[in-house]
């Protein structure tokens, strides 16, 4: 039996944080086109549901991305999330994500003192964590609460992610994602890979964060695993709305969780009211093309199309993404 | 880092075993109105994917239940399965499971030598075990592989349960399975679960199952768990096929076991064929109300019938559970 567990099944550990992400994963299937009736609804469920942290999408740079081509919470202006929250005089806090290379930081994220966003996830990849921690501490001289995702590391060799994760824990960031962007990691690389996260966040005083796909079905499992080893920062979507095969549901994690501050009946009544309605509109979740990139550790792009066609020949569909190498 | 691990994510186990329940867990779906054009074509998959036993249905009694009532695989006649797969002349075994209380096995379960099944699957609560042994003996004496599956053990207390399988473990069943029949366990749980029923099989010289429910997304991710862990026989269904929440997915096991004897692209083509079709006419899968049943720990009955009636009020549907205690 394992000795490592933080917490148990009964009790609840005081450090986890739950982050609602269905914005912004979630506006990847319908491209930020949520209504302001819809944003309003979600953020007064997850407000009763005890949630930590509303995403409400990405602080993209216009100059990037054509602004009519896109919803607004591709965008997160300042303005757009007043006219939802207000002042946001709540215990939950507000996150916007920003990509490395497509977000005008310097610009577009104002002080914090300034704004009503609470926190800046910074997203990169193995190869622009330089220009990450720049993005990082920007918005730490500014006020913010930071996190960052290091994408696609699944793809990443051992020395080089410890190489990316030493430089990270030398930043100011306050949180480290362990991210499994493709939905190809088992429970056991979990497992292996936290071993790893949490020797850095124990050296240098960070938490870690769990953001997890679905591709094989192991979003929550991959995500409670995770946290029972010691993950504090929790990702998840309502009805796991993502890209593809989506995320970790939010209504599982809060099922699991035993802190008297979450409750799930808001978040039921939410999906009820809001999230049926979307269901039958934007098409996510598990399917055999999304398995199939997982394991192939593919990004989902290829696969989203195949379902987009319409297509089943799932065989064709596989052979294709053998040619393209593992 | 766990050191109790089998195998490891790239080599494989030559003792695991596949299977493939789906006309018997997903039988209770549609009420075993399966075609034959739809057996002999999963039978014909199933054989070129590498499983090893295919499960048909159940033996029931004709007395306890109407045959005009239910599909024939609710009674798996000698004549109905060689009719799909005349003699069985390949390397994949035929299984059937007998009900305590609901077979009439001294008289329906022909000597093995008579019959084209190979493995007899006794079902059981903890309180039927003598009668699960006599019908495991019988089996036994008459020549087949025998399997035991003790159900709802999520609502057992410890004690009872090595009571149960000390019991079973003195018989001379083969292969004793780990049961989460409500979709109630964590991986979590699973291990602690396994450890029990691996003690057993190591004193005993058994071999340990595992047969888990999605209600939770869990079901594949407690198979891999219990897989890692040292149980060889593995329960899925194609598409989770099964009842309410269904079961563990075959294409994502064969996906994740490297035997080169498994093969996922006959399913893939059969799910094509085959698969579509039945997913219009039956339903099961992950849905809210199958999630309450398993976080309750309680029987899906009430849940699908939520859901047959078209139900969304998730909410009131909890407050009913809540109110039938957990």
């Amino acid at each position: 039996m394992r000795q490592n567990r933080q917490g148990s099944l009964v009790s609840f550990r005081p450090d986890i944080r739950l982050v609602d992400c269905t914005m912004r994963d979630g506006g990847l299937v319908n491209n930020f086109g949520f209504t302001d009736e819809f944003v309003k609804n979600l953020y007064e469920a997850n407000l009763a549901a005890g949630v930590d942290y509303m995403e409400f999408g990405y602080k993209a740079s216009t100059s990037v991305f054509d602004p009519t081509k896109f919803g607004k919470w591709k965008f997160c202006k300042e303005e757009d999330i007043r006219r939802i929250v207000g002042a946001n005089d709540t215990d939950m806090k507000i996150a916007v994500m920003a990509d490395v290379g497509r977000t005008d930081y310097k610009n577009d994220i104002l002080p914090a003192k300034d704004s009503v966003i609470d926190m800046i996830r910074v997203a990169t990849y193995i190869n622009t964590i330089p220009t990450a921690i720049a993005m990082l501490e920007d918005a730490k001289e500014k006020g913010y609460e930071t996190t960052v995702n290091v994408m696609a590391i699944s793809k990443v060799g051992g020395d080089e992610l410890d190489g990316g994760l030493e430089l990270l824990a030398n930043s100011s960031v306050d949180v480290i994602y362990l991210v499994d962007s493709f939905g190809s990691f088992y429970p056991e690389q979990i497992e292996r890979l936290m071993d790893k996260y949490l020797n850095i966040a124990a050296k240098y005083n960070k938490k870690i964060g769990v953001h997890a796909h679905n591709n094989q079905q192991l979003a929550f499992a991959n995500t409670i695993e995770a946290l029972s080893l010691g993950a504090s920062y929790l990702d998840a979507t309502v009805c796991g709305m993502g890209r593809g095969a989506g995320n970790c549901f939010m209504e599982l994690l809060l099922s699991f969780l035993r802190n008297p501050k979450y409750d799930k009946v808001p978040l039921m009544n939410f999906i009820q009211q809001n999230m049926l309605k979307m269901k039958e509109e934007a098409v996510w979740g598990y399917d055999i093309p999304y398995m199939l990139t997982g394991i192939m550790n593919a990004h989902p792009s290829s696969a989203i199309q195949f379902v987009k066609e319409g297509r089943t020949d799932y065989t064709t569909f596989y052979h294709q993404l053998m040619e393209e190498g593992f």
